[in-house]
């Protein structure tokens, strides 16, 4: 039988992402509206140790569903990781009345819950939210369409002025072991070639493509590069490429932490609201040790150990396929 | 046995929608891939009948996957619909050598391409193109997601000012009969109360609504308006609820067809390749009478007979449930 | 001699627009600066009266320089407007140990600082802080160019749909009795026909115009209407064309408030500071009764009743002109 | 007396920039309405010595105000320095029936027209565009405004991520040796330290700066870094920061070319149409070797030489001195 909850904690933790303080806003007033009371936890798991607690009521999410970053504050927490710092936090949030907690974040995130929840049976859920896009049960993650949407529009403005010139340019976007921001924006700003991690090119096959599109007479070429691939990041795609090949003008753009802010795009916004209220729905429920995740349009959970253990395979076989036969 | 197809005609029909350019450039690109010829149809049916047919080669489609519109134009044709407009329209295309059709658009459109292919064998395959996301066989149809991204934009602008006073805003939405963009940029957006054909909300109701939502201390309130929900749009909501409750000061906003335009998100210039390409991939597999969509995170198809004859229901519950809930 | 200012009080007043919270910013920050203290007035001249103060510190104004709106609210006033209403504000801020006020807004604004420093001898500087830009004695009013920015934005999404088929597109912008957003937007968007009330196109040479663009096979048109403007409107102004020239469909947008709002432009910011700092600059000289504004690329001030007896003209003859020549 | 023009010449140069497509269709448009005949020279010098000229009606220029680029392309020449080169690129715009030049661009455009004009005696008139905002003559260069908001725009979006963490940003920003960008976007984005060519501030004033702020209890510190600084880019300015100063966790953003596109703010717009209006006016009234550009809110002109000959000081003291002040 499900335990009663009375007071549910929300954090947010590891890198932040645009929807999380939608999510956040979801979580608040989904309890509220079920007669639950909500902590914010700030800092992560940094906060249950040092006890940084704020009650939150309706207001307190008020006007911030537009808001990138996160009003909870995220930080890294070595502390977390030791069994006493384990207990430490589970005493302080017990002190405070929390009797339930959902997480938002990535796979540290999800691994967190998991070995708490395991240690001090606590209902726990886990909210995927990162703009990297590499979590399973999921088929997106909260932020990454922002981070998609910002990344193209970076790329239309380099476009125009790549039109101006014969210039090649090399744009470093992120996604850590991930290549979903590369393959969906390289394929949304229509570049010339996506180097990823999970492809693997190496820079003669990348010459080469080069080569064939300087054939077609196109005017300009991108070339978006993931930053956990293969080669070393921009800089040092563009050093070699320039070194066999200098009919370009060589241009880099890091477009660095940029990515991970703004106001969430209006898929961001529907999906962490979606995401926040079947959270504390699954709690209700008396479900534990659950991450909440998008399957096709439906909003299904998996169990936690399911997410942490499956590596993503998010890149879809046909856009890989598309990305060579579009960039012609 | 699948005939031999030489030259694809490609046309876009209907209302206009971010992401059309996109998924022109998708079928032609993926055309003179598999040494297909391409000829653009300008003007939908009306092209077909008035002979306005283009050749197109790759750089055709260069540099237009960001903007909005469609460069092949769209356009109303009575014509069409009577048997001697569409044996015109099959000579016109015949002459050209046109012997297969992508048509991209709603459900006219795909009505016109099923009587057509019944007529003439033909093969063709219907691409949902609307903001209005009211197709059965694709969880999103292209431009949609532009379209919300456009409404909670000017939401969050909106916003800044009601945040400053206290008012009363009412913004009308697109969506014809569908109050798909109201539901998705009314959560986006953190709006007080949304009407939409689909829930028919009465004026008393949404006064009580805005009732409750005064006693809790907003400082203010934004009621988003589908267009085609049974108040008779913004004004007129404005206007009674005016009358009865002169608490606040009401402002109407009219987004009108600024709704259709925009350079498309990154999930619709995605989305729009991936169904240019499947839809060609489809005509190669010796396939016709298909409707291509995003079912899941799969790009999949039906019959378009199916898909022109259930009425699309794409309000998720959870959706219609937790806009209620999230505007405490 | 210049009396000493120990605390300035700090308030917006009449509509809001972007760059008031950049402009609070300053002021806070500059008077901290020269270790003046600061009180913010909520509510505008409502807040002097109903005791609405807060104590401002530096971090009072953390993280609002990119925010639309304004933080400590506006709102009318009646009361002010009468010797007894001034009274209790003046005993009021005097209370709160305030001795010299900034107001942010427009011509209501300075008027009401005119007035009380007259009758209570407060040194009071006047910025100019409206979207209408129709002050006199800047060159431009904080944000007047992120309205203008906004509304080419949706000009520019309606182009989109506008090229795609044979419409006539009515937007209605903001600016009161000044066609200064209409002018330049209209010029920046592009825009075939502008209506203004400074300029008092009837509805037959409008539809002159437009019969000229049409022969000139333009294939979209766009006019943009000043809501001041004598023909009352753009409703009216597309319902009276309309019946008398019906090869285009016409479509109608109402910006309405989202002009008022958005994160302010790099102009609006820049100028917001800039302003600020010169504000607290001149109270610090002894000066008082001044407006600050830009003229040219410089910060300069004048009499506060200069500014009010002023009518402003601030449409240059050459943009009318030119707004003329390029619609061609 | 002034000679007969019949035909203009128009043709960007140097470095692209937002608005120079606006400035274009106001050239075209002006000459056109004047019964002037217009060719669209490409590539800029380039274009004069390999005849890559375009005659150009109204509907060239259709549709394109919107747009980032030139449409007429830029290229950098080497053989116009040579006099045989010169000599050339008279011989064929003479052929093509152009007797005047307006060119849009820089210092070096400026010179090349200078030179030319002065060999051949054709009357030239310059515009200054380049988002650098570096020339004399004008307050405001075409695209230096659009190019401010880009980069405030990115700003904003890292300082979400900013507010979540204790990070500390760099971001490099373009602007050649003028730190006229860095310094504006820098104020308008709440930067806590800018870095320019102009104030050249040495490493261990910047950890002064920023042990300040961090003592004033900051969660987040950007720092703009103009390309043209003195300790070479944001690379090696984080890398010595963080070296003496390991609080903080340091990331870069490059935004690199990105600054040069993107749709052209309100104000270049605006900017653009009444430089290229002017720019044909000066010719139409028998002027040459002139300069247009925006001195107040006037449009005015200069001689050429004294463009080139004066070092543009765009820096205003005001500004140096509250960039200081505000980030307290």
């Amino acid at each position: 039988m499900a335990r009663k909850i009375n007071r549910i904690g929300v954090f947010t933790s590891g890198g932040d992402a645009p929807g999380m303080n939608a999510c956040i806003r979801a979580v608040v007033r989904t309890a509220l509206y079920n007669d639950l009371k909500v902590t914010g936890i700030l800092q992560g798991y940094q906060g249950m140790i040092s006890n940084q607690f704020i009650d939150m009521n309706s207001r307190s999410v008020s006007n911030i569903i537009q808001l990138g970053g996160t009003i909870l504050k995220t930080a890294r927490c070595a502390d977390f990781r030791t069994p006493e710092g384990r207990k430490l936090a589970y005493e302080n949030i017990k002190a405070e009345g929390i009797d339930a907690l959902v997480g938002i974040g990535g796979d540290g995130t999800f691994t967190g819950i998991e070995v708490f929840s395991r240690e001090f049976d606590i209902p726990v859920i886990g909210i995927p939210g990162t703009i990297d896009n590499d979590l399973y049960g999921s088929d997106f993650t909260l932020g990454f369409d922002t981070a998609c949407n910002t990344v193209i529009e970076a790329i239309d403005k380099i476009r125009d002025t790549a039109a101006s010139h014969d210039r090649l340019f090399f744009v470093e976007v992120m996604g850590r072991d991930s290549g979903c921001i590369a393959l969906n924006s390289g394929i949304a700003g229509g570049a010339e070639a996506i180097l990823m991690p999970e492809t693997g090119t190496a820079i003669d096959d990348l010459i080469g493509q080069l080569e064939k599109a300087a054939d077609g007479k196109k005017t300009s070429t991108i070339v978006i590069i993931a930053e956990g691939e293969m080669n070393g990041g921009a800089y040092n795609v563009a050093k070699r490429v320039k070194s066999k090949f200098d009919f370009y003008d060589t241009k880099v753009t890091i477009l660095g932490h940029l990515q991970r802010g703004g106001a969430p795009s209006s898929f961001d916004r529907v999906l962490a609201s979606r995401l926040g209220f079947a959270a504390v729905n699954l709690l209700l429920a008396g479900k534990s040790r659950r991450v909440v995740g998008l399957r096709g349009n439906k909003i299904s959970d998996i169990n936690i150990e399911e997410s942490i253990n499956n590596k993503a395979f998010k890149l879809a076989d046909d856009m890989i396929e598309l990305s060579n036969v579009l960039a012609i």
